[in-house]
C-alpha cells in the first residue's frame, strides 16, 4: 500500500474511531508489533484501539475495503509470535476494552470485554465468592487466552479456556457482529461456532466480549511438595492419582535442573530430584482427607514429602517457586533469553519423551530447565539462549524440532496451550494431515479474502 | 432419481460393501426410517450398512457422484427426527460398527466405532475400574450421542459429550477420511473441529470414531430424596449447592405430577411435591462428608429428607424411580404417547420458566410432569397426547413452541440436549440471529452439493 493510500485509509479509520486511538507514532508502532516470543516481526501501518465491538467492526469494514489485513492483539504475552505483524497490516490492539459487562453470580457466568485483564475479573468476581481459575500463570487479556485456548496448572481440575468459554461476540473479517453460544450451562442448538473461535489465534474473527464460566473459590487448600525417585515414578504416580477419587486442584513436575536453579534464586530448599508440586481444594475435612489419601498413594511410588502448606500464606508461598521458575531460570546464566517449548504427550508416554529430550538435549551445548502440567502430559523446556551466543537460537530451534516430532510420534500435539502463531506452523500438516483441509475450507468461508492475521496457525 | 439409475447406485453400493448390507427390504426401510419423535418421515432408496470407516468412505464417494441425500443413523433413539429420512435419500445406519479399538487406562481415553452402545462401551471399561458417565439415560450408540452433543443426569458432574469427546474419526461429504483432536487432554493446535462435529447431527459429516475420555469409578456414593416446599426453593438450594464447595454428581427435579405418577406407577412413596434426588460419589469419607453438608444447606431451603441410600443396591432402586419417569406419565392415560421438550435456560431463570409454562398448560388440556436436569437448567415435559385425541399434537406443539419463545426471552436455548433434528429448525434464526449466516457458511464449506442430512438443524 503506497503513501497517500495508506493515508486516506488511516484517516478513515480515524473518522470512524477518534485520532488518538489510531497511531503510526514509531515507538508505539514497535511495541505493540510483537509478543514475548522470539519471532520476527516488522511494524504495522498502524496500530488501532477500539473501545468497543461496534467500533471493531468499523475497523474491519474499512480494513476489508481496503484489503488490509488486521492482526489482532491482546495483552501481547503470547509466545508464539501470534500477534507479531507485518508490514502494511493494522495491529488491532484490544487491550482497551476494559468493560466487565455482567457478573451472574448464581448462574455462575461473567461476561467481559476481550481486553479485559485474568486479574482484573478474578478481583471483581472476589466479592461473590467466584473466581476464574483456568488460563495462564501469567497474567493475560481474556480475548487473548480465548483465541489461544489458554490453560495452566489449573487445568487438572478446571480445564483449559475450551471447556471455560461459554458464549462469545466475534466480529467478523467483513465487519458483521455475532453472537456465539448461551449463556446456559448446555446446549445442543447448532453448531459450535464458540469452540471454532476460541484457539483460533485471530484467524478467523475478533472476540469482543467473552462469557466465562466461573467457580466458587475454595473453602480451604492443602499444597504439598514432594521428592520423587525418578521421572517414571512421578509420572506413575499422578496416573495412579488420576485414576482414584482424588481430586486434583494443580499438579506440577519440576525437574532436577528447575529445583537447582530455584534453590539458587530464592530460599527453595527441596532436594535436587525430580518434583510434584500439588494441591487439594474444597471443604476444609475434604481436603485434609484428599492429602491424606496421596500421601498414602505417594508412599507407593516412594515419594518423599518436603514440605506441605494448609495456610493461605503458606500455600502461597509454595506456589510463589512455580511462578519463580522462569525468573530463577534466566538467573542461571546472567543475561540470557529464554525460548519455550510446549508439546503435550498422552500422560503415560510422558516420561520416555522427557527422557529422550533430555538425551537430546545433552548432545548440545544448551540448559534446559523443564517444568511440566504433568496432569495434562504438557511439559515446557525453558532453553536457555546465553547472551553472544549467535548459534544458540539455531540449536534452540532444531531441539524444538525433534521435540515436536517426538511428540507427535507419540500420539501428542505440538501445542498444549501456547497455540501455533508463526511458531508451529510448519508441524501442522504432520499432526493434522487430512484434516488441514478442513480447516483450510472453514477459513476460507469465514474470512474469503484471508485479511485476519494471515500466515498465522494454517500458514 | 428414476428406477434405472436408483437401481445402478444400489448395485454400485452392493459391490463397494456386499450384497446383504445394501437393503430395499421395505420393513427394513420403514423401520430405519424414524427416530423416537413424532415428526414425519418417507423411506429411503435403501439402507445402508458399513463396518468401516472405510465402507463410509465409498458409501460418501458413491453418493456424491449419484447427488444422493445420506442421512446417518445411531441407534436411532433420537427425539427431534435427526435421523429421519425422506425419499430419494440413504440410510447411512452405522449400528454395525461395534469395534472398541482402543481402551488407553492410564490416559483416561478410549476410541469406539460409532455403532458402540453406551453400555457396552461401559461393559467393557468396568475391568479397568473406569466408566464412561456422560450422555443419555437411555442407552444409544457413541456416534449419535457425539453427533447430538447428547448429556443428560451426570452432566453437573461430568459435562456433555461436548466435553468428553476428544478426538473423532470422521468421513466428509466428499468421502475423505479426517481425524480431528488428538489423544492428550488437552491442545491449542488448529482449529477444534472436533467440536464443529460434536453436535452437527451428521449435517457435516459422519462420524465413524468417537474417541471419550474417561473417569474412574467412584469408590462410593451417597443418593437422597427430598421434599422442597416450592420450586424456587428448590432451585435455590441447587444454586446455593453449585457456589459451595459441594460436588454434586447428579441433581435432578422432580416436579408434583412426576411424583404422583410415580406413586401410582411404582412402590414410590416420596410426598407428592416439589422433589429433589441428589447423588455425592468419590471416597467413603468424602460422600459422608459431602452430604452431611447438603443436608445443612437444605435445611437452610426447608427441605425435608424423604430417603437415602448409601449402598450401592438401594442407590440403584433410588434412581431407578427417575428412569421409570418416562413409563410412570405414560401410564397415567392408558394407550398415550408423550411429546418431550428440552429447553434450557440459565438456572436462575428456572423457577420462572417451569411456573409460566405450568400456567400455560393449564390453559390447555394437556397433562405433562416435569423433569429437569436442574444443575444446567435443562428441563423436559412429558405432554401426554392421549389416544384418539387428534388435536392433542397440535395443541402440545403450541406448548412447545411457547416454551421455546419463553425459554430463549430468559437467554435460554431451544435445546439442552436433543438437538435440533427436524423439529427446532423455526427457533434458530431467533436464537442465533447473525451467527446462522456463519453456520451456513461452515455446512457450504464442507458440504457444498448440500448432500449431509438435508433438511436438519439449519433447515
Ligand atoms: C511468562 C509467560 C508465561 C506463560 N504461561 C502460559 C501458560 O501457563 N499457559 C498458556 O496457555 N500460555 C502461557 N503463556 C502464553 C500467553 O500468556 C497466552 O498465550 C495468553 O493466552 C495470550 O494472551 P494475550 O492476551 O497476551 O494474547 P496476545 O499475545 O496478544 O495474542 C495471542 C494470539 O491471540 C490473538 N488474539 C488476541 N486477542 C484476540 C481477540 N480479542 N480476538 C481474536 N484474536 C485475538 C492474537 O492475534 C494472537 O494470535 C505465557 C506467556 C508468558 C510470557
Ligand atoms: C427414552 C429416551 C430418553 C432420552 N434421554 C435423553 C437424555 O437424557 N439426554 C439426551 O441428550 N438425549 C436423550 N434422548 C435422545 C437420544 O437418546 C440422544 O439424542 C442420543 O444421543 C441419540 O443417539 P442415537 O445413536 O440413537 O442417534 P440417532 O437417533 O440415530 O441420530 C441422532 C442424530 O445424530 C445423527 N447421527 C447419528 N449417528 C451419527 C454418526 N455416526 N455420524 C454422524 N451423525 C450421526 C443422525 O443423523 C441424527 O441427526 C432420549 C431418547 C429417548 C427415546
Amino acid at each position: 500500500m503506497t503513501g497517500p493510500a495508506a493515508s486516506t485509509l488511516l484517516s478513515e479509520l480515524a473518522a470512524a474511531l477518534s485520532e488518538d486511538r489510531v497511531s503510526a507514532d514509531p515507538e508505539l508502532l514497535s511495541q505493540k508489533a510483537h509478543d514475548r516470543s522470539y519471532h520476527s516481526w516488522e511494524p504495522p501501518l498502524a496500530v488501532v484501539q477500539p473501545l468497543s465491538t461496534q467500533e471493531v467492526s468499523e475497523v474491519m469494514r474499512i480494513c476489508q475495503a481496503y484489503g488490509i489485513p488486521v492482526v489482532p492483539r491482546g495483552s501481547g504475552t503470547g509466545l508464539e509470535g501470534g500477534a507479531n505483524t507485518s508490514s502494511g497490516s493494522i495491529c488491532l490492539d484490544l487491550s482497551g476494552m476494559k468493560q466487565i459487562i455482567h457478573i451472574a453470580a448464581d448462574d455462575l457466568y461473567a461476561t467481559a470485554e476481550a481486553g479485559v485483564m485474568k486479574s482484573e475479573l478474578n478481583a471483581a468476581l472476589a466479592q461473590y465468592g467466584l473466581q476464574f481459575p483456568a488460563g495462564p500463570g501469567v497474567d493475560a487479556s481474556v480475548g487473548g487466552m480465548a483465541a489461544t485456548s489458554a490453560s495452566g496448572t489449573t487445568a487438572v481440575r478446571y480445564g483449559t479456556l475450551k471447556e471455560n468459554v461459554v458464549a462469545l461476540t466475534v466480529v467478523l473479517a467483513d465487519g458483521s457482529v455475532i453472537r456465539t453460544g448461551s449463556t446456559t450451562k448446555k446446549s445442543s442448538s447448532g453448531y459450535d461456532l464458540t469452540h471454532l473461535f476460541v484457539g483460533s489465534e485471530g484467524t478467523l474473527g475478533v472476540i469482543t466480549e467473552v462469557t466465562l464460566a466461573l467457580h466458587p473459590v475454595p473453602e480451604a487448600s492443602v499444597s504439598g511438595v514432594w521428592s520423587l525417585p525418578s521421572l517414571e515414578s512421578a509420572v506413575a504416580l499422578v496416573v495412579a492419582a488420576l485414576r482414584s477419587s482424588l481430586r486434583l486442584t494443580r499438579v506440577e513436575l519440576l525437574d532436577r535442573l528447575t529445583v537447582d536453579a530455584l534453590r539458587r534464586y530464592t530460599g527453595y530448599s527441596a532436594p535436587v530430584t525430580e518434583t510434584l508440586m500439588v494441591e487439594f481444594s474444597g471443604s476444609g475435612a475434604e481436603v485434609q482427607a484428599q492429602y491424606a489419601q496421596f500421601a498414602e498413594l505417594a508412599e507407593q511410588y516412594r515419594a518423599a514429602e518436603h514440605l506441605t502448606a494448609a495456610d493461605p500464606e503458606e500455600s502461597r508461598q509454595l506456589w510463589q517457586a512455580r511462578h519463580d521458575v522462569l525468573p530463577a531460570t534466566l538467573a542461571l546464566v546472567p543475561g540470557a533469553t529464554a525460548m519455550a517449548t510446549d508439546v503435550c504427550v498422552p500422560i503415560s508416554k510422558l516420561p520416555e519423551c522427557i527422557a529422550e529430550t533430555k538425551a537430546d538435549l545433552d548432545s548440545v551445548d544448551l540448559l534446559a530447565p523443564i517444568v511440566g502440567h504433568v496432569g495434562d502430559g504438557n511439559f515446557h523446556l525453558a532453553m536457555l539462549l546465553p547472551p553472544g551466543d549467535e548459534q544458540a537460537l539455531a540449536r534452540a530451534k532444531e531441539i524444538n524440532a525433534r521435540l515436536v516430532d517426538r511428540a507427535l510420534a507419540m500420539g501428542g500435539t505440538c501445542t498444549g496451550e501456547h497455540g501455533v502463531g508463526i511458531g508451529k506452523i510448519g508441524p501442522m500438516s504432520t499432526e493434522h494431515a487430512t484434516a488441514l483441509g478442513a480447516m483450510r475450507a472453514v477459513k476460507s468461508a469465514l474470512d474469503p479474502a484471508g485479511l485476519l492475521n494471515p500466515g498465522k496457525v494454517l500458514g
